[in-house]
């Protein structure tokens, strides 16, 4: 099996490593490697297959394009072109997928070839494959997740140390667990995509990441961890869909997650998929979401199951878009935070709309009231009356996952 | 694609519901039900496939036999019989593979079949084709899991009502979670086999279950779980095995974990299993253990797999078997509960024994003592000196997971 990679970063030289590690089991051949800057590999063991001409890479014969450029372009042009001459891609390129995903599917299947990309979603942990196979038989109905590695490791590292989230993000790019530019990561740009080609492969329909609720986690303060602390959770950036008569909601938002739950366990880099499908009930995948060698397992595995011939159906992503509504239509726990002297009017309020509330805090600033509703159509109905009778013009909101 | 199915209770159920409800995706179709008592099926949808007679299932025409009777005999000829007639296999018979599964994947190989266990190992969770397709690439160092839903339940519900272990396991058997008989569970036979069919497969040896250090829960009294809780952690019946130097170990037993760990939100009826590789880290699965619905569901996942011919490597049941160490070789803590007057010699002992140790409880009748040491051999160790010097004939202890 011949392979071509796009892209020797992180994710490529872990790839690269593991079929040097496993080259005993199987007989893998590196054809060429594409780079931006030879001269910084003149000393990789792999120096005579590294080029910087795509040109020099499309002439070789190989059986897989692995790309791991990133990006939208070149990456999907290298892949389009693939896929036309009848090559199999594995990708880690979520960005991509959650844009033109269905472009490439039906080019794939057109084509006959493979199209993989377990590395895109959840680093190392094995999740699209268990998704789309060993839970074939059941319906997805709803999914929560964190996906995101580095708005994790900034929340966590908040509520450790006491840390603002200007403070860690910035330790956080000067360890480089951040980009320079954050936005991708902390605006859940990031965690949308991968929740968009999660619910596209559980649900059976095309779900288009710009249609979910998106908050990042850029306006969490101390003030918000205290509260969660006072509450026992933890906050996280969550990522949660669902399909109900055939309506798909999500979002991607900082929430409140209960101490005594699996989500608050998984901290720092680690990321968690959980599935709720119709038979096996609640099935939770947990390890590291990023980093060169658990993104180049997932990757590797790919290039194997092209080598065993296993096929995979991913026609979902060939279905029609389906619209996303970005409230939720059912039970739901929110903690409302006002900056109000009208405390007293603002509870009276609250305790003639919902039908259970409770005071967190009370001070002279901060009114903190945790409430319960049927939907968040009711928390949007309060926050406007409040509004409108003058009570209050600054709020905040942090929905709890139930 | 046809299918005969051996056993019709609570997985055989869940199989068909799940064919049933799938059958304008795939096109599967059940040929015979081996039943043990053919009058109590007589109002079944298949009452007509239902049969007693095993001759009758074998006289069909089928492309899979699925074996869910459970127990090794004569669920070991029937499987063998049909691997050698070149009929694929799926069982979710964790006794049969933990005992007969060098010889049942040798035969599989001989006749060119597939023999699948997915449900054999934690229910509804897919954790077997993970472990083999998606992390084939990694060296797995070490695991550690709770693979036994009736002892997670009875410790669950001892932790949350502090019920005493006859209580609650009299409460099981009245609601069918546990069996009129309880040894192969609350003495971790079921674990150990479970973490023998996954240690085979991760470490690429035969290892066979009655080499584990075995110890059930039938001896957890409420005095260990008042200690848990003042420890912070939570008693679980966990199954480790580890491999180092190509030396393996492992052992089936209740130890503390501690609360901040995923295994401490792990209760009930649900499973984990904690794989740890060398490239993608520590990866977790979590889901329902057992019961209909998702064992059904795993059942039926490798039903699909064979239809779709995805092929998957299980030679690791053919190596030759490998001894087991009992006991922990590397740094272990653990909390020892000592019967005796005679506390201030024993604390004086274990203060000359181990570089630290602290006192968490010391009563007239008890001594309640943690330590820290390099290898579970330096316990035996102590516990042996206190023992030959006289201080105290009655102790338990009970390991931390670190």
């Amino acid at each position: 099996m011949k392979i071509a990679i796009l892209g020797y970063g992180t994710v490529g030289k872990g790839l690269v490593d593991m079929i040097d590690s496993n080259k005993e089991k199987r007989n893998i051949k590196i054809v060429s490697i594409l780079v931006n800057n030879k001269s910084k590999h003149k000393d990789s063991k792999y120096a005579n297959l590294i080029t910087e001409d795509v040109e020099e890479v499309f002439n070789k014969e190989f059986d897989i394009l692995v790309e791991l450029i990133g990006g939208l372009n070149p990456a999907y042009e290298y892949i389009k072109r693939a896929l036309e001459s009848k090559i199999n891609v594995v990708t880690a390129n979520k960005d991509m997928l959650a844009e033109y995903g269905d472009k490439l599917v039906t080019i794939a299947k057109e084509n006959n070839v493979s199209l993989r990309f377990e590395a895109s979603v959840g680093g190392g942990i094995p999740v699209l494959k268990p998704l789309i196979e060993s839970l074939e038989g059941n319906l997805i109905k709803s999914m929560y997740a964190i996906l995101n590695g580095t708005t994790n490791y900034i929340l966590s590292k908040m509520y450790d140390e006491n840390l603002s989230y200007e403070e860690v993000l910035k330790e956080a790019q000067e360890l480089g667990f951040a980009e320079a530019n954050p936005e991708s990561d902390v605006e859940g740009y990031d965690a949308a995509r991968k929740l968009s080609i999660l619910s596209t492969l559980a649900y059976d329909r095309r779900v288009y990441w710009r249609d979910f609720y998106l908050e990042g986690i850029s306006r969490i303060d101390m003030k918000d961890i205290y509260y969660a602390k006072k509450l026992g959770c933890k906050i996280k950036l969550v990522g949660k869909s669902e399909i109900s008569d055939e309506k798909i909601s999500g979002y991607v938002r900082p929430v409140l997650v209960d101490n005594d739950s699996l989500l608050s366990r998984v901290d720092n880099e680690y990321n968690i998929v959980v599935l709720n499908g119709n038979s096996v009930g609640e099935v939770s995948f947990v390890g590291k979401g990023a980093g060169k060698e658990p993104t180049g397992s997932a990757a590797y595995a790919d290039v194997i199951d092209i080598l065993d011939k296993r096929v995979c159906n991913i026609d979902s992503f060939t279905k029609e878009k389906i619209e996303v509504e970005k409230t939720i239509n059912h039970n739901c726990e929110a903690l409302l935070i006002f900056k109000s002297p009208k405390k007293d009017e603002i509870i009276d309020l609250i305790n003639d709309c919902v039908y259970d509330h409770r005071i967190i805090d009370s001070t002279k600033e901060e009114l903190a009231i945790m409430i319960s509703v049927d939907s968040e159509y009711e928390i949007n109905n309060i926050l406007c009356f409040i509004n409108n009778k003058g009570y209050c013009k600054e709020y905040r909101r942090l929905l709890k996952i139930i």
